[in-house]
């Protein structure tokens, strides 16, 4: 990663009650600066066994100067966010003795903030938790907006609470390590930022595709900084996603769909990808959205080399099927917030989402 | 019991963000006060296989004109207080269709209300859900105060949240089918919070006992609403326990590790009264209670036949053993909130507890 170069820029973005700090090194600040916001006896830092044994040491070195810090591994993958995997997290910062006086640490991508934030939120009814997000979707997207949890054999992130972090702490370069696919699949959701908020950015991330895919820093860094604050500015106007956060759901209605039914062969971002389009393109055919909108979108993510089309393996009836499981399915009828047009969604008057019947739906993904 | 007398008194404590209501033959309003605070496209009743016999069949019925009612039953008692019975019911409900637009009803105990309020604090981040207190201990202490949670190996509570009820629905005339020894460890908390907060209502409850013991529905309804008065406010003043809420803990400490080492097989109210006396006890060794105050405390609880000493089959180095693994046993040593006196209670100026040492602890034990 080129990163000489942004060394010392950096971004401080106000979230409402905690910060989200992106900078290019900062990780050699991540224990000061969790030791300040939520100090503590125990440092319960929550990592997977792909980015442990790449990041952990040195954090968990820096803690032992500010308290008792405990390293606490799952294994690396969406198959393992489950309950099970949050049980045996608890009893093993039962087991290192951490009591209410702990702070959590989650060191890793959406999984791991995701679950160390659930186990944050319900560990001795709750302490408090940092976000250090080491994937690009973990801070583009994942660690913002205090949403924590697990999925079930029904669903995705069917179980779980809303608990925000004591801050965000992203270090780009911590991406240096990080798979090529994840950096693509990252890149969807910094894309979704674009349609549902801001044409400029997805004009931006367009122009700026080729360094962002190949690990430049100061492009990341002010990719990663317009989404969070796109993000953050959706999250503190409707934290419980009564209205506006249901914008950020673009593409997550067939995209969780697609994710479930795959048994998450695919990642996170490479569903949504595929759910923008096939979402963008039912907001055509209900007369919803511009024309042109999800070729827009398919020709951003082909040359982030994201797939556009439902899996082969799937069958449209499945998908559809699944849909009926997602959160946001109310009376048996799917929930959809869809664009207008790059840059704006729709439905504003009905809560930005709206029921869409089977059948149209079956028609896109046909 | 003899509620001719009180039908139609009723009596609503304005507990912060919700009410506490309390009469005797609430229940027939069970279901349009849940559509009115609470209203939701499925109504959740979960109960155990205990009370659900006695009292779900009617709020089942009543509830249909108002929604979708589905029942969820597991078997009783705090053995069943886990991690799995929570996710046998969050996934009864995901089966039964269930999805966001849910409301969950606890009808039971304190147990069924701990659990019942955790599935709903998790339930797709987190529904609404109303208390329907059945049991003494409910009424006057469980439902109120928005704590939920289950028990691990380890010890009691130790995963949970705070998740606020919408409302208390309390009928005393469904105490009429509550054992009589747990309407006795009912009033174990009642005694406490005369201990920790009102010396008038201390001498009321003793003055009452024989009425409360009989089931009588007048000198119940008065108990529960001065106990629910007490609880709230103190409540209120500090809903995430960083002071005054740790007063509550009075008889907490010992009691819990009682309850934990004796496998559960000694009801919450009774470990609680054996934690009292001792803790008292205890306060009065270290000086910071009057003396006599544990022999006031010894001798209401001997009137209402709830134990006082601790149980011969556990030693008093396993109970400080596992007083260790209590919440608030911070730095390894355990906390305990202690009594002045009767009505008062001491070291506000420590944040309302004090570290304890082993040895103290067990000398009062041996």
């Amino acid at each position: 990663m080129r990163s000489a170069v942004v060394r010392g820029r950096s971004r401080t973005i106000d979230a409402g009650p905690y910060e989200v700090r992106i900078s290019a090194g900062l990780r050699s600040e991540f224990a000061s600066i969790i030791a300040t916001v939520a100090p503590a006896h125990c440092y319960a830092v929550i990592t997977d066994d792909r980015v442990g044994p790449l990041h952990a040491g040195p954090l968990m070195d820096a803690l032992a100067s500010h308290g008792r810090p405990t390293l606490h591994t799952m294994p690396a993958g969406e198959a393992h966010k489950t309950r099970d995997t949050w049980a045996r997290l608890t009893d093993d910062l039962l087991a290192a003795g951490c009591g209410r006086d702990t702070t959590v640490v989650a060191l890793g991508g959406g999984v791991v903030g995701d679950l160390a934030g659930f186990v944050a939120a319900t560990f001795m009814r709750g302490v408090p938790f940092v976000q250090c997000p080491t994937s690009l979707l973990a801070m583009i997207d994942a660690s913002v907006g205090g949403k924590t949890g697990v999925d079930t054999q029904a669903g995705k992130n069917l179980v779980g609470a809303f608990h925000t972090p004591a801050a965000v702490l992203a270090d780009v370069e911590l991406l240096a390590t990080l798979p090529v696919e994840h950096r693509r699949a990252g890149l969807a959701e910094a894309i979704k930022h674009g349609v549902i908020a801001d044409a400029g950015h997805f004009a931006e991330l367009s122009e700026s595709l080729p360094g962002l895919l190949a690990g430049d820093a100061a492009s990341t860094l002010d990719a990663v900084a317009r989404s969070v604050e796109i993000k953050s500015s959706v999250v503190r106007a409707d934290v419980r996603e009564h209205g506006l956060r249901k914008t950020l759901n673009f593409g997550h209605t067939i995209g969780h769909a697609i994710e479930h039914e795959s048994g998450y062969a695919l990642l996170h971002g490479e569903c949504v990808a595929i759910g923008m389009v096939l979402e963008a393109r039912l907001a055509e055919r209900l007369g919803i959205a511009e024309e042109g909108t999800a070729e827009r979108i398919e020709r951003i993510l082909l040359r982030a080399k994201l797939p556009v089309a439902r899996p082969e393996s799937l069958s449209a009836e499945q998908i559809v099927g699944a849909t009926r499981l997602d959160k946001k399915a109310r009376s048996g009828s799917a929930e959809y917030a869809l664009p207008a047009r790059i840059g704006e969604m729709a439905n504003a008057e009905s809560g930005w989402s709206i029921a869409v019947a089977d059948a149209a739906v079956l028609e896109v993904l046909a």
